[in-house]
Formats: structure tokens, sequence, C-alpha cells
């Protein structure tokens, strides 16, 4: 369960087990999603050396695990296809407070505050990615795809505790926690008001 | 001097090399940014799956450059700081063609018209990034950052026409070429109109 507040039901394994190829097109997306989100809070972090490399770093993992799941694809004969909305990304970003007044440029203290937020954000999304990869790799009856779902877990289990880690390099670590308590209920919010479909971070909710 | 129209002067050169910390800011937010754009043309050409696969491995080697120019500034105690502004890589994303008719999504066939133009815009920048690395190796009296840059000529020369080889998987190789003759003359153009600066992309006008 790593840190959430809010579990996923047995009912979203289920609808993804029996759409595996829908789910294995968006994972796809979202593991080249999380490499850009990663390079892109890389150039918002410029001012903190140490931040940018390790968010490249992560950007480099997230890539190795884009081919992963595309491999995955390529075996099933499955195209990538167009990215599926994320309407749960949609709702998590619009957590980040960005006290942009009207037509005045964010304040430098207002930038770190919302770079800290898009940090928690990108923790969040890589929690629930990993809480749902576990689920997947006790489920799945597909030995090999069991095993992805297994490595990734394990090669992704620690990025959330990273993403909280880079934060506090920027803002005091007490200041981190207290955002990060406010973000994890907002999140379990979040997902559980997403509409029920074969997505890594669709809802459950009965139809 | 590659496949340009419009060799790069004397003068950008002595400018760089009075301003060396600045270009390799830029630069290293060059290397980012090329990153950032391969993969968002991977998701464009998500349906074409062989594209997506190189341009991954483009934007892999970007990144690889990145981290190498970041030691650089490392090395010379500069801090990467915010990105400076592009103007050229502004004007010569103006060039694609999007033909967006108002409040009417694109059809299918505006859609690879606009990714084939993306990227060639990329190769332009590839080509043009590629003749004032040779310049600077040529130029530069530092043999460790001289030996960076002729690094970066030799891995990155052959990038453009990647570019150009990804384009023509999308449409026929006669089709890319003549819209890659109209693009070159854009380019001339833009890069001409720069005002110079110490930046990768700079022009050279007298003042």
């Amino acid at each position: 369960m790593l840190c959430l507040t809010h579990p996923t039901s047995e009912r979203w394994v289920d609808i993804a087990l029996a759409n595996l190829d829908a789910v294995l097109v968006d994972h796809a997306h979202c593991e080249m999603k999380a490499a850009t989100n990663a390079l892109s809070l890389a150039v918002r972090a410029s001012e903190t050396p140490g931040v940018v490399a390790e968010l490249v770093t992560l950007a480099e993992e997230e890539l190795v695990h884009f081919r992963r799941v595309l491999s995955e694809l390529e075996l099933r004969g499955v195209a990538l296809g167009p990215p599926p909305p994320d309407g749960y990304a949609v709702e998590l970003r619009k957590t980040v407070r960005a006290h942009r007044d009207l037509g005045h440029p964010l304040r430098a203290s207002q930038q770190i505050d919302a770079l800290i937020d898009r940090l928690l954000v990108a923790a969040l999304i890589e929690a629930r990615s990993c809480e749902r990869f576990s689920l997947l790799a006790q489920a799945c009856e597909d030995r090999e795809l069991a095993k992805l779902y297994q490595g990734l877990w394990a090669s992704e289990h620690g990025h959330y505790r990273t993403f909280i880690q880079l934060a506090e390099q920027i803002r005091p670590p007490k200041v981190v926690a207290k955002r990060w308590e406010e973000m994890l209920d907002a999140e379990a919010e979040i997902i559980r008001g997403q509409a029920p479909g074969a997505r890594m971070h669709s809802g459950a909710r009965p139809p």
C-alpha cells in the first residue's frame, strides 16, 4: 500500500485483467509521460544542480521502462497508438499551488511552492502506479507479464520516496511533510472519483 | 557546413569564445530541450512503432550530452540556472504547418504534415548546433572543452539525417525532400534574423 490512504479495489484488478492490452498501451504512455515530466521538473529545478541530475536519472529509468512495455506490446501485436485521456494526472496537477495573480508573474517563493507541489504530484503518481504494479504482479496469470510487473514494482518502488527527498532538498522536511499529508488526502479523493476503465489510473466505482 | 545554406560568421565564434560560460548554460538547456522534444515527437508518432523507438534512443543520447555539459559547468563552478530565451527555436516552430481551422481539430493528413515539419525542425536545429560545435571545436583554446565539442559534433553529426530518415518513414522521400528545401531557406532567414549573443543559436548581426 506504500503511503496511500485509499487502497485500489479488487474491481479495478478485474477490469484490468480483462483488458490487459489496453492497460499496457496506457501504461507505456504513463512511462513516457513520467520521463517527460521528470525533465520538465529538472528545468524548473535548475537552481539546484543535485536535484537536476537526479531527475535526469529518473527520466532515463522511465525510458528504460517505456521500452520494456513497448516490447511487450510488440510481442502481443498491439499498436501503441495515441495516449488515452489521463483524468487522474489532470486532476492531480490542479492541486499545484500556482498563486498566479491576474497578469502578475510568480514570485520566487511562489515558484518554489509550485515546484514542491509538482514534485509531490510526481511522487503520488509513482506511488499509485507502484501499488497497481504490485496488484497486477500478484493477479496476472501470464507468467511473463507478471514478471514484468514485478520488475517494475521493484524498480519504481523507491521513486516516490526519491521525489519526496528531492522536495526536501528545496524546502525543510517538516514543510514538505505537512504538504504531503494534504496531497495524500487530495489523491485519495481524486482516484476515488475516476471513472472505471482499463487504464493504470482509472477508478473502480460500480457502474 | 552539413546542409545549411547560411554559414555562421566568425563574429558569432568571437562572441561565443568571449562568453563560454553563458554558451555552456544555453547549450545544456538545448540538450535538455532536444531530449524533451524527441519524446514529444515520439508521442505524436505513436502510430509508427519504429519511429517511436528511434526517437526514444535519440532522447537518451541527448540526456547523455546534457550530463556532459552539466559536468563541464560544475567544473567551472557555473550554476545551470533557468533556460535563456530561445528565439531561434520559437521562430522555427512557426514554420510548422498547423492548418488549424477555427475551432476544428486537425484532420489525420494535416496531423501528419505537422509531424513531418516538426521532425524537419528538429533536423535543422541538430544541423545548426553541429555546425557550431565544429566551429567551437576548432576555435576553442581550452583543450578539454575543444574535445567536448569535438565529441558532441561526432555524436550528433548523424542526428539531422536521422530525423529526415524518420520523416521518410512516414511520407515519401520526394515529398520530404521538397519540404526540406523550403525549411532550409526558412532556417537561413531565421538564423540571420537572430540578435547577437552568447547562445548556441544566436545571430551575429553587427550591432
